[in-house]
């Protein structure tokens, strides 16, 4: 049995504790615990590990030499941009997928969902890359592979075959985008993603930048799709701009469809959008979570691996001030995000994995506005990093 | 004479040269330059003295124990939480002044507009405080400071005497704020302010929060005032977030009167609201630059003394993703800062004053995006930072 103590720190801001981590799992809180090893938190704020909840690993160009920018500003054009510089720029999926995972890990988090291009260039070479590194993190980062065809599927002969394939091969989760706005046929796309996913019982998240009343439809199919397959709390709709430009009735209406259906809300609360507020989805009992997006590709140079800027965002986003409002921004890159993903074990009790991050920090709400030192990560039960590096 | 030489630093991205400063003047650009003392800057982007454009370093509890906010939602509820606030936690704001300035130079900023607030409660004494910081860092870190009625004028019996009282104690600036929101007489507040701008030759800034037609009528009234008293390049109108709530044609329109009176808006680009954007303002010709607003105060607990991170989140707010338009939003923390408020001598030019931070980036756009690291500091024509800590 390994074990190892964390003293005096202090659990999301409450009193000052000890922390007992046994064989990879917390098994006590309470003051003068006891153990061969311990880390003094001199009375820092312990965070749950961070959770990513919508990336693309595969494509970052974190630790490259400065891409610059030159793209038009259509989503086609991105995505036309992408497959051209992924080949002039010489990009390596698995090197760029442990970069960043790399720096993930040492600001603190545990567990990643990523989305895997799958077209009819690279075929299936991205998702195997992230399917190797989910293997060689196994235990200490959690990563979630989705098959996404990115370029699209029903108009692009042969995707769905390697979409198949994907699945075949070890995929977490089928990837769907937008059914009517790159994929021209709601029905046709909807029925084939969640075919793969009845096919391979594995849950669904699509990407669905469709504006307005064209994405609230794509809405309604999902959740159709969704009750009728019984997928409920296994389907994610990433980003939903949608549920922010709909007037307050329609969105209300809209949000108690999701939760009826039990569909999930990633959003990475992008400023020059309108984005779904995250108090108004939980009011509906709408999970909401958060991602960076991108970080730092041929789509946008923003971005980091740091899940509090994140949730430093999704407060700004949300115009969440007060400290309570605060604490709901953590929550979309801790609680609700291991929720909305269904990352099992995660949180700060008894018997969840061991996985925590020590932050130099009074409050929850200093952490996410402050991008504090993290002074220990925890993962797998054992120090990790220390000062925002890797042991 | 005292010389300075900046030894392999890429001005705003350009081919490596060498930059020699003499008496606190950038005297050269060019490579093989000498002088007695030198710093190596081994080929780091060299930008010009970030500036802060609307702040209030009065009121920021910055580097005081976590204030938790449990303020509510409108706007007179955070001016009387302020005012209750500042007595309870003992604000001193010559200290908390200062301390945020000091954070500001050793990230780059070398200069700052900042409003200092005006009232029957505090009297002079938080104006008292900024003037005293300006003239402390006279040379090195030119501040204004602005008076500032921000719990209203015309309602408040006296405030407008001591208005009077700061402009002749030698405040730089007239402050308004919301002619019809808060003050509940739009002629008659701004008649008031640009009479005291008459009266006293200074500049006028208001706090303009109004939405949409409310807004824009006073943004009419603010043109015509600065065009009658032929005050163009000397209004600055902060926030404006009419500007972004109105529909194109009616945006467009204002831009024109804005730029044929001479106003320029001063932009912190909340996520959360609609804002001016950046490229219309410009293309319409009217100077829009960026500044924070508060810093960790009871109003927001968001904010940084790092201007980059302020032209990052323009950029995020803008949804400037190309290399092109991550420099319009340096531009809005550099030049078009200097040209909205007033900052002479300005730029890395031959002639300016010499203030520049070398910053770890191979870009402007990584710059802006990356948070880097400030290698040097240079102000008043000498290294006053390195490696982000003050010398």
């Amino acid at each position: 049995m390994t074990a190892l103590l964390l003293h005096n720190v202090r659990p999301l801001g409450g009193a000052p504790t000890d922390v007992l981590i046994e064989d990879g799992r917390f098994a006590a809180f309470g003051p003068g615990l006891t153990a061969p090893t311990s880390e003094n938190g001199h009375g820092a704020l312990l965070l749950p590990g961070l959770i990513e909840g919508h990336t693309h690993l595969d494509k970052s160009l974190w630790g490259m030499g400065w891409y610059v920018n030159e793209c038009g500003p259509l989503l086609t054009d991105r995505i036309e941009n992408e497959r051209h510089q992924r080949r002039a720029l010489g990009l390596d999926p698995l090197r760029q997928a442990r970069r960043l995972a790399d720096d993930f890990l040492a600001l603190g988090t545990t567990r990643i969902r990523s989305f895997a291009d799958v077209d009819t260039e690279i075929g299936l070479s991205h998702l195997h890359a992230l399917l190797a590194l989910r293997q060689d993190r196994a235990g200490v980062q959690d990563i979630q592979v989705i098959a996404f065809p990115q370029s699209g599927m029903l108009g692009r002969p042969g995707t769905f075959d390697l979409m198949v394939q994907a699945m075949a091969d070890g995929a977490d989760i089928v990837g769907g985008l937008d059914p009517s706005g790159i994929e021209r046929d709601p029905k046709g796309h909807l029925d084939a993603i969640f075919g793969l996913a009845e096919r391979f019982s594995r849950p669904v998240d699509v990407h669905l930048h469709e504006p307005g009343e064209l994405g609230a439809f794509s809405l309604e199919l999902i959740a159709e799709r969704t009750q009728a397959l019984s997928m409920g709390g296994r389907v994610v709709v990433s980003h939903a701009f949608c549920l922010g430009d709909v007037a307050p009735a329609r969105q209300a209406a809209l949000l108690a469809m999701l939760a009826r259906a039990g569909v999930a809300i990633a959003t990475t609360a992008p400023p020059s959008r309108n984005v779904p507020p995250v108090a108004a989805c939980r009011a509906a009992g709408v999970t909401i979570f958060g991602g960076n997006d991108g970080v730092r590709d041929t789509w946008t140079p923003y971005g980091s691996p740091d899940m509090l800027t994140r949730a430093m965002l999704i407060g700004l986003k949300n115009d969440f001030r007060r400290d309570d409002q605060i604490a709901m921004a953590l929550d979309c890159v801790t609680g609700s995000a291991a929720l909305g993903c269904g990352f099992a074990n995660h949180g700060l009790a008894v018997g969840a994995r061991a996985e925590a991050v020590l932050v130099d920090a009074e409050t929850i709400a200093q952490a996410v506005v402050g991008q504090p030192k993290r002074r220990l990560v925890i993962a797998g039960g054992r120090v990790v990093a220390r000062d925002n590096a890797l042991c």
